[in-house]
């Protein structure tokens, strides 16, 4: 037999999206941040996200800080389409000993996540869980005008661009696990923001080809939408927005700026491929609209597969740890 | 504190229920088998059902059971809105050690079941579980001509009728744990069928008002839908179909075939409320277009609340556990 474990989440993803089906109406399958669907004369995107206790989050964790994560990271799926987010379920299985307090706590922060960015939870499942606390949440957004972005769709030469400040949430863990005190880093931890009026807005603009939230890291999920379009791409580490806290933070901690940025993950800032021809339109514009750092941070290349970050593979670059500068 | 295993599912439900949102496009919230909502022109309604091991199913049972039982329940609540299913996501937690054959015999349960009933997988997620596995079923159907039927809107005087052969899925579940051998009533158990084709048909016929599937059992599940509108409902017991084999288990069993009927779930028929004046037409036509039974099992009163079997409280009638005859 082999385990699922050592199999790997990703593989087994491949192995069973193989067995689903088609259907004329499904515009984007299995695979990308959402699935999309015509629905009528609209189409829509829809997506779930699972979080599980002692995996995603731990028992002692602020339970309306968890209802917004898990809230938060379902609709940043649909952001990450460019698609505005309308409608959440969510499934829960509790042990049966639960405080209702703490029960109360997790709906308050998925409403509060939800209303945020524009949605309400409209139904789900509530169950027994023998051990630990289980939180499925299925998100549907509609896509403006029938226009979105999927994973695919960039060339060879296309520029790779992240939004805002990535790496603030992984400064804020480590604040809080070393009792730093930076409590915007904190905040972009617990509280972290989806994109959404940004993603609606890329997907608006001529040029843009691909688009992805980072949820897994910077490093890691560019590797995975470059891959979307059968592409790899060198980034630099250079060329990141940093703004004066995160700095603040590096020089206290004795962390790397590159590191923190490269490694870090749940910021659910976007990640997106466009046309070179639109890059002196298109960020200023951004800038201009969103009052919010755009940068380069990249660029596509068919020569190679994966990321390189300044011409290194990431494990040789040791972005997936944090070191001492 | 008070822990939820105290408070109940149910009161649980109510109590967040009262926290969600409202919305122009939201048609029908949660309280319901689904959730409708306007999506451009088109309406759409949705749902999720999560089943957890070790509650809703045993580590030992068939994993492809599993799959198509869970896909079944939720595919079900679809039909009960008299909605066809379209699409549908599954979000599993697993134990990282779960042999990948006991996770591709799953998928198949899953996907052959979304099939059967015209629908298809198009999305999800994976995660570890610490302990035992998890699945939450998310399926989204569309409603025909923008047709579709709640659990509320019956009248008093309303007749309440279900179709095909309740008890079946609760006496196949008594034959495996007997070793009897009645391998369409074990069929009925392992392999439910939803009312999809029914569902809709219904949908378009005037006069029928309410209507929702039967998961938990006939004589609860009767009792959810009076309360939907507002009513009571007087039932009786000798106004049920029984096919022959479910006859003959009874007898072999001991068993009251009242009580197994009314005390049974899982059978996925439909339950449904309708004018009496239509009673003529309707149910002989049903009859011709599916040849399946369908009969008259009560009556909406507003005189009471709940449900009384041949004027007696379900409690008195002792529906719930089987008696020896």
């Amino acid at each position: 037999m082999t385990a699922i474990g050592e199999f790997g989440e990703f593989a087994f993803i491949d192995r069973i999206r193989a067995t689903f089906g088609t259907d004329a109406d499904l515009l984007v399958g299995a695979g990308d941040d959402c699935a999309v669907f015509r629905a009528g004369d609209s189409v829509w995107c829809v997506t779930t996200d699972m979080v599980v206790e002692s995996v995603h989050f731990l028992r002692e964790a602020n339970a309306e800080d968890v209802g917004w994560k898990a809230m938060t990271a379902a609709i940043s799926d649909i952001g990450a389409m460019g698609a505005r987010p309308r409608f959440a379920l969510v499934s829960m299985a509790s042990p049966p000993d639960r405080d209702l307090a703490y029960l109360d706590a997790l709906y308050a922060g998925l409403n509060d996540a939800a209303r945020e960015h524009g949605a309400i939870i409209i139904g789900g499942d509530t169950t027994r869980s023998p051990e630990g606390l289980y939180a499925d949440v299925c998100v549907l957004g509609e896509a403006n005008g029938g226009r979105y972005v999927t994973r695919g769709g960039a060339q060879h030469g296309d520029y790779l661009a992240i939004t805002g400040w990535p790496g603030r949430s992984r400064a804020g863990l480590d604040c809080l696990q070393r009792d730093l005190k930076h409590p915007a880093l904190i905040d972009a931890h617990l509280r972290p923001r989806a994109r959404i009026a940004e993603g609606q807005w890329l997907a608006r603009q001529p040029g843009v080809r691909a688009m992805m939230d980072v949820s897994d890291g910077l490093a890691q999920d560019a590797g995975h939408l470059a891959e979307s379009s059968g592409l790899g791409v060198a980034m630099t580490s250079a060329s990141i927005a940093v703004d004066s806290e995160l700095a603040l933070y590096c020089a206290e901690a004795g962390v790397s700026i590159p590191d923190v940025v490269f490694a870090g993950g749940e910021d659910y800032e976007l990640l997106f491929g466009f046309d070179p021809a639109v890059a002196g339109t298109l960020l200023p514009a951004f800038r201009r609209e969103f009052g919010l750092p755009v940068f380069i941070v990249g660029q596509y290349d068919r020569a190679f597969e994966g990321v390189r970050i300044d011409g290194l593979p990431p494990t040789q670059f040791g972005f997936d740890h944090f070191r001492k500068t």
